[in-house]
């Protein structure tokens, strides 16, 4: 689904709202008095009387981010209607297992920025980064364990395995000129979209919901974390660090397997001697960056990822349709295309 | 316990078997029939399409080790009887969190060796390392999720909760001379006592036991585990490479708030200039490590590090005195004076 298509659709009342505004405020607001419970479990559970660990926890949770995946876990727990608290526990489970990552992908790709603020390994030091990290995957799935959900258990660490070859799979392939679109997809979908999936599908769960909810909700967070993960990856060649709260330019700087690098290398054959040296060769000077920039631009290579990335939120929102109309349904059909039309 | 009481006690028929022979080949020979469905998990759980996974994986996993762990959870299931093979998977778990954390202690530690091969980061890299850990680590709880025992989840979570924070806490205590004994046993008791103690308690657990049983067999496993890692920290001064597998001297090199270190330091202090300049002011020079060898032998520091490994080996063996005379528990007590009489 492009813009185009989304204006001319004729849409439902509630629709109206969720296409107008392409961003995050909507579900946010419906998700608040969750969050405040939420968030207080985030906190409560990064303590530690070993005083280094909250510290360096703090520095990446309080720095905020978006709560992307508690966000999802929480509204696919209320979209099926649950009666129960269980989400709490799997949404501090999610964002513990996402802060984890992000704390061990900064030590691997040796990032120097993380939400605005300089990568915690840099302040504690590798070690403490990576000791973190574990500490707080330990504690999601004590979180999980309080829920009795072995399904839930089951969803999250699944995820977590397929989160981590996922990772790997990237660093195998960066610097990699043959790499494929698909290779990419398997990759993103793996590091990213697994996480989202198991948010929304472990949220359904935890309400008691349908197999054909638990299913669609899966979906949906599969094709949002597809959506997300190309948006950034477009972001990446398009931003700056102020807007992104990280550095632009990181991606090709480590020679990853975006799709918008995959694109341009395909669609600018004449430049192929400047990717090869860049990426092929790993030799990169100043201002190859912008040169890389310009090509992404000049070739189609930015638009033709964004159409994509477009494809994915337009199927997770399809696979919402089996819900009644509602605030809930209308919340997660926005982030959808807030995925894709996010600019930071 | 020391060797002398060993001598004196009058042994029960079983226990001659027992103290005779401090080595671990009764229980090896015991749990060899479900070591083989234990081993074949194992190499079947780390394998993923993703080649370096179980490449790296099994550089460490190959290499053998005592696998300790599995064995401890394999005998606290049959000492209480088991019926079922849950402890099969937990067996494989707890071998799988080990595994992870020595990848992750070895990047910590940028150790060079581990069970006499080059350490893996350095083959693979660090960022590898990190992220095989983490796969290894998902890879548990998943083994976990599927014996559908929560309790087993539980008591697996929280030790690898602990693990993590006994792990910062001995990083933050590195090169610092005011090391508490109680400092010390706080550490190791996390670090390496509570994954033992877990180990034995969940075969416990997933095999029905009572819980005077289960509380028996976590008592054990803790005692075993203090015992353990202090003949670790005394043959760190006392071997060479080639006996351990790994560097002698490494905790030195790290500063590490070991207990022959603590009480080597408390008791020579006409020393204390030298102490001060290798631990508090870390500048050590060739001959240093061998100087602190020295030391350690002529103050008595490690026949000291030697009585308070057998006071805990002692109240390990105690803590079995609930099962009734047999096989399985003469191997289990067998084992607590092996850990404290290994030379490597």
């Amino acid at each position: 689904m492009d813009s185009a298509n989304i204006d001319t659709v004729r849409p439902a009342p509630e629709a109206v709202q969720t296409t107008a505004k392409p961003d995050v405020k909507a579900l946010v607001s419906l998700c608040d008095p969750d969050m405040v419970d939420i968030n207080a479990l985030i906190t409560e559970r990064m303590q530690s009387e070993v005083a280094v660990i909250p510290a360096l926890a703090a520095h990446l949770i309080a720095a905020g981010g978006k709560r992307l995946r508690p966000l999802l876990c929480v509204a696919a727990a209320r979209l099926c209607g649950t009666g129960n608290t269980h989400h709490y526990n799997l949404s501090a489970a999610v964002e513990f297992i996402h802060t984890a990552t992000l704390l061990h992908d900064d030590v691997v790709d040796s990032s120097q920025l993380r939400r605005g603020k300089v990568a915690a390994h840099l302040i504690w030091g590798a070690p403490s980064s990576v000791l973190v990290g574990d500490f707080l995957f330990a504690r999601a799935f004590e979180l999980m364990v309080e829920t009795g959900s072995l399904r839930a258990l089951d969803i999250l660490s699944k995820a977590s395995a397929v989160i981590t070859q996922g990772e790997v799979l990237q660093l195998m392939k960066a610097f990699d000129l043959n790499l494929s679109q698909a290779d990419y997809i398997e990759i993103i979908s793996s590091k990213t979209a697994a996480l989202f999936a198991a948010a929304s599908e472990s949220g359904a769960v935890a309400s008691g919901a349908s197999e054909e909810k638990i299913q669609a909700l899966y979906d949906y967070g599969m094709n949002l974390g597809l959506a997300f993960q190309i948006q950034d990856d477009i972001l990446d060649y398009q931003g700056s660090a102020a807007d992104l709260g990280k550095n632009a330019g990181d991606d090709f700087a480590e020679g990853k397997a975006t799709l918008p690098l995959i694109l341009a290398m395909q669609a600018t054959p004449a430049e192929a001697a400047f990717w090869d040296r860049v990426i092929g060769r790993r030799e990169q000077a100043d201002g190859d960056f912008q040169r890389a920039q310009g090509l992404m631009v000049s070739s189609g290579a930015l638009d033709a990822a964004r159409s994509v990335a477009r494809t994915y939120a337009d199927k997770a929102r399809a696979s919402l349709e089996i819900f009644e109309a509602g605030p809930w349904r209308s919340a997660l059909e926005n982030l959808a295309v807030y995925s894709v039309e996010r600019q930071t």
